[in-house]
């Protein structure tokens, strides 16, 4: 894209005011759902429906047509079908709204005919200079701006700084409710949907150069201009990491894709092949790339692949080694200085020492569960700290001296704490903010551990540091 | 186990009364989460806590020993060392103590000499007569008579119908919690620890005997006994669905599993050939063996592997598809007359009916979705639905309807709800209440819906209905 294109892009994610087509006041509509995510993501700026006939949808004035309002809008949501959607394109031309978002399905997704009303779309957005997003898009969002311009009618607030593009809206929901359940809300969601005009490549571009977006995250059923999106990829990738996933591993599921946003799905594992060899991270699931996204975001990158693990608990630190095994990470040994030093927090007890460290023989207390996770996190044979630990009313857990420990060492530390689901929110938080990555299964601990040591490979292969 | 030896495991996980020998006023050791664990638990029998000196903890009072206590215990919780506990069993031998759970670690596992102390740990037991569950072990729980006998303080309410063996207390409290998590409490929770009498078998046994038990749910790391728990699996299978998950896939690993419960692990997949030849349900993660024990625990029991899918949209149902294929369900074509049943129901709108079924084009309210359902469910080729929904605030998920659907078709259908982690409760109350599995994301539904098809397979190899 070119620098006058992501100008473009940038002014309509971070708009003064945006205009609805086909606004309606009938509320299981998709036009009343645009206005009313708009007013849910907390969007400041002016919000104006446009309807031949209504006076007023959930509080805010309507509008006969575009050129009716006050201000020119930045942005217009187009919620009209597939033929209307044309001729609304045409008129945001018109009337000099640079940027449309058009949520019809009914085009290339569904065969020749659609294929044509696509062909029709895109040269209607091209002659009157619109930059199309979609069709056949749930929308964009931009949290940074609070600007929800779908019709998924959610709260932008709070935000974060991993940004998403998503081939599927509805994957896309299944990202952001994810990200929102893992305490890492996103900055930047983008529905390409059809991609008739904007696509994986232009996005990819746009939030590459975007100062609050950390970490990018993508879901891919397929494009026909795969050597572009990985062209900006790989140069992208060393500037942030780039987290894909790629579906229809099988064939079958491949044949569902043509038909559902319009593409060429290709090979699984050609297109991982090529990722990994550019230093993407790729996943083969939601929860893969969302534990990733998290430590990609918030932990430093480790100098290499040796995990030395702490657990209150020895079964679920041999489900974790299991993964982390699996995933190409070492559990080393600890050096002899580590052993003697732990051999005396031990103080007599019978206990094996050894890499899982099992802490239970010393008590539940924070005080040595911190002193013993300092021994492993100091030990230069081990390069990340899984600290497991288990939820129980009577202990407590050390989260702020954890996360003072990996910033004194600058050394990764993961927290895998083992809870209901309604617990653990306060250590969550302390971790999450201090730069650890905190989650409450194995999973998802060894796919952050394992994303940060992968990453550390990729950079490696680039002689970074 | 002994007929006789099955009612003394009954006598000790439905008490009238509990001695807690080691019991403290200390609130960081175990010998008072044990009496707090009673407590909270909900038992309604009689907490006798041991002490030589204390009058009172947690309100209750104190014996200075066993003999001086108002009723003879069915049960003891020995909360000592490794080696007072081995005192403390032939003390519950002396005063008529029939079972005794010991929590202390520092035997087989540690070495030699803690496997010496173990033989006269168990030895002490036997000669005493006396039932013992451990030692190094988490406790027991049966949530029908509300009995928290271990040192994990949590509430047994509400008590569902899945009961779980553990080699780890860890790992069974990851069950535990995640069984929470998903709305399907359990009934029965048995930490066997370092198996020094009662082994895996024993307590498979006394569950399969169990009439509140309906699924079973077992984590093992390895057992010299593997041979009669395959003896009693197998055989149990046909009662009831076994789900069983091997720890230690990975070589490094199964090293760990020694120095944890003293077990020698044995080789992940000769395991697990083993049981997936007998019928029991294998799984390769804590997540998969929970999803499992819900469908399994919910649903009924399909008559083959033919899935049809709903979704209000394709993303998901291609990831979803993705997983079932890996998993050898089929996605068959809907047959003619669904096909024409259906495109009256889309009267028109441009879709290509298909399956997974794209269910945008008719609108997002719930009548369509609950007809279109019907549709795909009725169909001679679908053997199981799985009815796909993203929350969303405008929108009415058919909850009660489709478990209407389900009891007058005698079909499986597993729900795959897409939400933010606080949404879906009511209706996934509805659903699971109904028969329906509720899961949250498509690795879960696939899981379970994979379940059913593995017991359906397994109950044709033995010929059953």
């Amino acid at each position: 894209m070119t620098e006058e294109g992501l100008k473009r892009l940038d002014q309509a994610l971070n708009p003064s005011a945006v205009a609805i087509i086909g606004a309606t006041a009938e509320s299981d509509r998709v036009g009343y759902a645009v206005v009313e995510s708009l007013i849910m993501g907390g969007f400041s700026g002016e919000i104006l429906p446009i309807h031949p006939r209504h006076q007023e949808i959930l509080g805010k004035q309507v509008y006969a047509s575009l050129d009716k309002t006050p201000v020119t809008p930045d942005l217009a949501i187009v919620a009209l079908n597939e033929h209307a959607s044309i001729e609304a394109v045409k008129e945001c031309g018109r009337f000099d709204v640079k940027a449309a978002v058009c949520v019809a399905a009914g085009y290339k997704e569904v065969g020749k005919r659609g294929a044509e009303l696509e062909r029709r779309l895109s040269e209607a957005a091209n002659s009157a200079n619109v930059l199309l997003i979609g069709p056949n898009t749930l929308g964009v969002m931009n949290a940074e701006a609070r600007l929800n311009a779908t019709f998924w009618p959610i709260s932008l607030e709070p935000k974060g700084h991993v940004s998403l593009i998503s081939q599927s809206g509805g994957v896309g929901q299944i990202i952001g409710f994810e990200m929102l359940s893992e305490g890492i809300p996103f900055n930047k969601w983008i529905g390409v949907g059809n991609r008739a005009s904007m696509d994986f490549d232009d996005f990819l571009q746009y939030l590459l150069s975007d100062p609050s977006t950390d970490v990018i995250v993508a879901f891919i059923e397929g494009t026909e201009k795969a050597r572009s999106f990985v062209d900006v990829a790989m140069e992208g990738a060393q500037q942030k990491p780039i987290i894909v996933m790629k579906a229809g591993k099988e064939d079958a599921s491949r044949k569902f894709a043509l038909t559902h946003t319009g593409s060429m799905a290709g090979s699984y594992k050609m297109y991982n092949d090529i990722f990994e060899q550019f230093g993407l991270i790729t996943v083969h699931s939601i929860p893969e790339m969302i534990s990733a996204a998290k430590a990609l975001s918030l932990a430093p990158v480790p100098t290499g692949n040796r995990v030395g693990i702490l657990t209150p608990t020895a079964g679920p630190s041999i489900i974790l080694s299991d993964l982390l095994l699996e995933q190409g990470c070492q559990i080393p040994s600890f050096n002899q200085e580590t052993m003697l030093d732990m051999s005396k927090q031990f103080s007599g007890v019978p206990v094996v020492l050894k890499n899982p460290l099992d802490a239970s023989a010393a008590g539940y207390d924070a005080r040595s569960y911190v002193s013993l996770a300092a021994s492993i996190a100091r030990d230069p044979n081990v390069d990340v700290l899984v600290a497991i630990s288990i939820d129980h009313k009577n202990r407590t857990f050390p989260a702020q001296e954890l996360v003072e420990l990996t910033r004194d060492l600058g050394k990764p530390i993961v927290v895998y704490y083992i809870c209901a689901p309604t617990d653990g929110a306060q250590s969550r938080a302390v971790c999450q903010e201090g730069g650890i990555p905190f989650y409450t299964s194995a999973e998802q601990a060894a796919w952050g551990t394992a994303s940060l040591i992968r990453r550390r490979r990729a950079m490696n292969s680039w002689g970074g540091a």
